[in-house]
């Protein structure tokens, strides 16, 4: 049946990848699971079709899922990410496994959203059962070797602490619309409407000149020093207290050099409750690392496992690598007037190890280079007989 | 937010993928990857979700697609095969390329059926722009080498050409009730029901006899000694050329011991035209292999291309392949009382390129041991100072 213009496009924000941008993938891929396994991480594989009753409720834009009903009239989602789907998983088939559990994965995302990509390539890695603040710093740390890995030099990932704005905005009894409001001029760093709905909020002095300085604690641990004369609220020292350890971890992994602590971040996802971060590659406009602790998702799956963990859009980089793959041509095109003995022929290098291309009818010698040159094959050999 | 019981279920018919599952799953994909990567096939990867308009026309039963509407109106559904999206991708961002195209691809396909997995692991292999009858004996000379490199030897392919039966279905002009009751007795390989259909069909003698025939024409290269026979009908006379020829490709390439000649055999998506095979491994009760010549599926996507190719269902071999995958525990286990000593060891030992866990609090000896033994961690190493 004759495809109308529908059936030659590719739906929206979907992509098709060719051989070339594939391997380039794949070779950025590799090299993140590889060093996933060196840190004793180990893949798993989610489905790619979850309950909505799993991931709707992490999402703060809900209207970002795929979804549709089955057959039984249940919400399927496509998965938005792994995080959520891997604790489901934890819950039911890992239940009783030995903590702390380290796990991770790569597979292809799902967001219907306005950004270019709605399907892209995501990495990541969960480290689930350890509360300690060095399962936050292996975690930075690795995502961090990871990034370097990819021959990306000039990142740099920022550090914050959910207890920073949300612990403070539940320690204060904050209104929902105060903090709505306060949340969203820090996540558009909008200093003028910070400034103006602090000034009506009526929040005794400590408070608002904390919140006035959120956005501009950016730094390296000298902002822990600032952060430090705010400790008469309970969650600022934690806060300062776990942003200091793990940093300080982070000097001895030797990762600190990538590392900028950013008091004014906040995640998309509901589920993070201690440190947060995210990482920004040079011409990428938006985080293509994301991550942080986030002890309460097990709850919702029945178990008290805290958390933490980072997911990556490997795909991101695509655009912006310049790594060349190795080559995926054949060495050897063969040809020749028998088809039987040319079969042979090819077998005959395929067993020593060659990757051949066979011609599929008999062709001249012109026209054998000609295909052997269009397809970046060094050799040709004729069969004669 | 406390998730309900359906939030901690896999949705029906999807599958998660433990660590040693997918392992075994993903060593049997690279084996596949790079023999096909040896023949001189490039990967490619279309787009998870595709436009009903390209993927809907080839389903013999619709009712198996995932599908939806995109915020646009439009109808959505998850791939549920390669082949043809290949086909638009080729239709669009490979037109004009050098033909022949040798492409291959991996990935997971989605179909809203009652069998076991509705969501399965394929990989396979096109060849596009030949209509050589060699093209055809590559194409399944490559899937019998795929499957012998996966470990399983017991299995057969059985070949069969569209021209045997539905081509002499318009060589004879057969009402469409007529055809689909004897294609329907064909499948089942019901012999009662196509006696019942062929006695009231009123078709000339020689026909009726070779359509009794059919289901009983299995078996190896005097089969088509047998076809011969029915020469007269010029459909019969293409597929038993063809088949004899691929046959005896099959033999050049070795491969003619999985070979089985069975020209009753029927294929689910309406777009093959030539040979087609399906092939059986123990165990599994449906065709793991599937394919054939689709010289008509191009068309459709305003190209004159013909193509051959197969998939074949990687993951039905995870039930029954015994393969051990390589081990994927850590090397060693590192514990320390400081845990910046611990962290400069781990460091230094991932440098050394060993696998590494790393104790994430302070430890006994003993601990450790359990922790290392639990992991199936060989050394532990403990960090002084």
């Amino acid at each position: 049946m004759v495809r109308g213009t529908l059936g030659l496009k590719t739906a929206e924000g979907m992509r098709d990848l060719l051989p070339r941008d594939l391997r380039r993938l794949e070779e950025m891929e590799r090299r993140a699971l590889d060093l996933f396994a060196q840190w004793s991480y180990q893949k798993v594989l989610t489905t790619g079709l979850e309950y909505g009753a799993c991931v709707e409720p992490d999402i703060t834009q809900s209207g970002t899922l795929y979804k549709f009903f089955d057959k039984e009239g249940q919400v399927l989602a496509l998965r938005p990410e792994f995080t959520t789907p891997i604790a489901r998983l934890v819950a039911t088939r890992l239940k009783g496994e030995q903590l702390p559990l380290r796990l991770c994965y790569s597979g292809d995302v799902y967001r219907n959203t306005a950004i270019r990509h709605r399907e892209f390539r995501q990495v990541g890695a969960e480290l689930i059962g350890s509360e300690a603040d060095l399962a936050d710093a292996e975690i930075i740390a690795l995502a961090i070797e990871m990034i370097h890995g990819l021959n990306v030099s000039d990142f740099r990932v920022s550090l914050g602490h959910m207890d920073v704005f949300s612990g403070l905005a539940d320690e204060l009894s904050l209104g929902e619309k105060l903090r709505a409001d306060l949340e969203d001029g820090l996540a558009r760093k909008d200093i003028v409407k910070m400034e103006r709905v602090i000034a009506a909020s009526g929040l005794p002095e400590k408070a608002a000149e904390f919140l006035r300085l959120l956005p501009h604690l950016t730094g390296g641990e000298d902002v822990l020093v600032k952060l430090d004369q705010y400790n008469t609220f309970k969650s600022v020292r934690r806060a300062s207290e776990s942003l200091r350890t793990i940093y300080r971890y982070l000097c001895d992994f030797g990762a600190e050099k990538n590392v900028l602590i950013d008091l004014g971040i906040l995640r998309g996802f509901t589920y993070y409750t201690g440190i947060i971060f995210e990482g920004y590659v040079p011409q990428i406009g938006f985080p293509a690392l994301e991550g942080g602790r986030y002890d309460k998702l097990y709850r919702d799956f029945g178990l008290k496992y805290p958390a933490t963990g980072f997911a990556f859009n490997l795909e991101a980089l695509l655009d912006v690598q310049q790594t060349e793959p190795r080559a995926e041509s054949a060495d050897v095109f063969v040809y020749g007037q028998s088809p039987g003995q040319v079969i042979l022929r090819c077998q005959e290098l395929r067993r020593e190890g060659r990757k051949v291309e066979m011609a599929l009818g008999y062709m001249s010698e012109g026209q054998a280079r000609r295909r052997a040159s269009s397809q970046r094959i060094p050799l040709v050999e004729k069969v004669e007989g």
